[in-house]
């Protein structure tokens, strides 16, 4: 006999080298004896929410219709930002209103925002410092467990919530496009804001053949397939598995070999026909 | 129909970056096909007993009761130091004698002390350095699954177990107390080990508002509700998640600003009047 | 009512700072909702094949029977390699053909390797940068959701499939052994290709006793039981938990204090009567 209670799913920047993560675990599990749990991430660089929020928009279309997902990345904690809950794409997101939800404010599935003010599904004793602990994990658990979301608190205009600009590249005049790297993966690889659909507006042929990306004093000409497909060591770029622009170096570090780091500009723009 | 079975978290200074706990999952779930396992932490500081100490009292109230806590800090892996088996507060836990359950043994609940020595339940082959897989793993899925906790071994004497004292600060004749860090988190904080009952002896006033602490050279006047209470850049001084002092700087990393490691000195004391 | 589904674990170089081990989880929970997930380690050196086969070797003999292991270290993805299915010692393992099977492949009870090839099982879009998810992980659900291993693609020759030499020390005719250094685990313990069965050759007399090994410069002397047994900051040699030779130094770093790195030779004889 299955399991049929929503996943829960976290998102966090509290590392593993604390008992944070776990202890959250043992607060829903507490609540709901069969609760399933799954780490999205929580090695998010810490209080870094553009990057945590490309991240549950990269991942959450992957998990059950139903799941909810949780996420703290909380620099605010205890003092006046609101935690909210969210609806959209038959998925549940709860998190502070910071900006994390962005890319889920954006859909055009968006049913439902209800600020987090549910007292008697928090842990008994609320602390100023870890909210995930003392009401996100809880509220989650609650909600797998089959209380209804419109209990969790009153409804919020959305647009009260917010957003982060710096998600989105900007589009000039001349047709360039100019972007910013959000985040640097395990690899090295440098994952800007420049969407699969930033380019294929930009690029008349086919998809990046005829593009140029400056980056940090290094030219790369057109877009490849997948990493294996540069010579070792030289730039490439590619659209990633988060559907975005990456610049990567086959077999090799590209934030080191290039000198990179988070927050660096990119543009890209069409090749002049000589 | 949900698994009732008792939870079983680990603890350990394993890191991520081998199989070992993997390999710990693999060997419990080899003997009870149901158990239900949740990670507290293993990139705990490697060896060190008294970061660990504080962890598993941090966290195991928030698991359910009747939870089973494996530890395993073990520098003395091999030799003769004893594997114990502790129950106490309605939880059970299994580590090494050395120091890592001085906060549970302090515990009033304690009911039970048991030396681990029932060889059926170990794998069939323990080696000299993995007795957090060949000893502990298979001992734990045992309990989780249905066999008694009287015949894990024979009783010990708890006084015979070894207590870090470290653990503790040092109250004086003037009111000061001494106290030490012994974990730096994720995000820089310094948790010592002065607890918020250390403290509620010092400061007859609202909790820590007439205190002033000194560390490495720094002076902080007062404790703040939470981290976003102090201007951006500044240390601040407060509760943390743990129940015991924490020194934080607001949005930074205090370990780094401040330029503080493990088991530098901590004083507090009240603040003289005018 | 017990889940008896097949265990998944996992073993990638994905690092735990972005969302793909969490995003494979979901691609698994999306296709098999009781689906059971045990992480084996994601922070294998990047693109490090010996390092990571040496850890399935570790690892999956501590598994149920039947389980699956979806390993993922891939620099080749989206060129040609191929994505293979191994049977061998009743348990699955899916990877890319790149070495990383080499200690399944040389098991006496391989039963059947077929080329991964079953589209209907692969997520709707395949991408060029992330068959982890894309196609092992979904793979992986439907096998243990059931589906029968013959339809995941035709049967290969296991004389076509790619094996890592490295993984053998050799064996010189005046009795020495030469190896290298393929991980470097947590605690800085260096693991070497030079297995126990190695120096059951080598030493006639009470395992290691007799022996002396040369690294990095540095002379050891004998085997012992597990660290505890060397002098403190002492180098030592033993059999470690992969049963294969290891210098470690006793409560230290040996990696550090050896100033020895990953592929580092090591030497291993017999002691000179004198």
């Amino acid at each position: 006999m299955t399991n049929t209670h929503p996943l829960i799913t976290l998102l966090t920047d509290f590392g593993l080298q604390d008992e944070y993560v776990g202890v959250m675990k043992g607060v829903i599990l507490s609540i709901q004896t069969g609760a399933r749990i799954v780490d999205i991430c929580h090695d998010t660089p810490p209080q870094n929410v553009p990057a945590a929020a490309l991240m549950i928009e990269a991942a959450y279309g992957y998990f059950p219709a139903g799941s909810i997902h949780v996420l703290v990345i909380d620099p605010g904690v205890g003092t006046e930002r609101r935690l909210i809950a969210v609806q959209a794409e038959g998925h549940t997101f709860l998190a502070p209103d910071n900006g994390l939800l962005t890319p889920i404010l954006e859909k055009e599935t968006l049913e439902n925002i209800r600020l987090i003010d549910r007292r008697e599904w928090y842990l008994p004793h609320v602390g100023n410092t870890f909210h995930g602990r003392d009401i996100l994990a809880p509220v989650a658990a609650h909600l797998a467990d089959g209380k209804p979301f419109r209990q969790i608190g009153p409804q919020i205009d959305p647009a009260s919530c917010i957003r982060l600009k710096e998600l989105h590249a900007r589009h000039f005049e001349d047709g360039s496009i100019q972007g910013k790297i959000l985040h640097v993966d395990r690899f090295g690889n440098l994952v800007t804001n420049i969407t699969r659909e930033d380019i294929e507006r930009l690029s008349a042929q086919q998809l990046g053949e005829n593009l140029v990306i400056h980056i940090g004093g290094h030219r790369i000409e057109g877009l490849q397939r997948s990493y294996g497909f540069a010579p070792k060591e030289s730039p490439l770029a590619l659209i990633g598995s988060r559907g975005r622009l990456e610049i990567a170096i086959c077999c090799g570090n590209a934030a080191q070999k290039l000198g990179v780091a988070l927050a660096a500009a990119v543009t890209i723009q069409r090749r002049k026909q000589g």
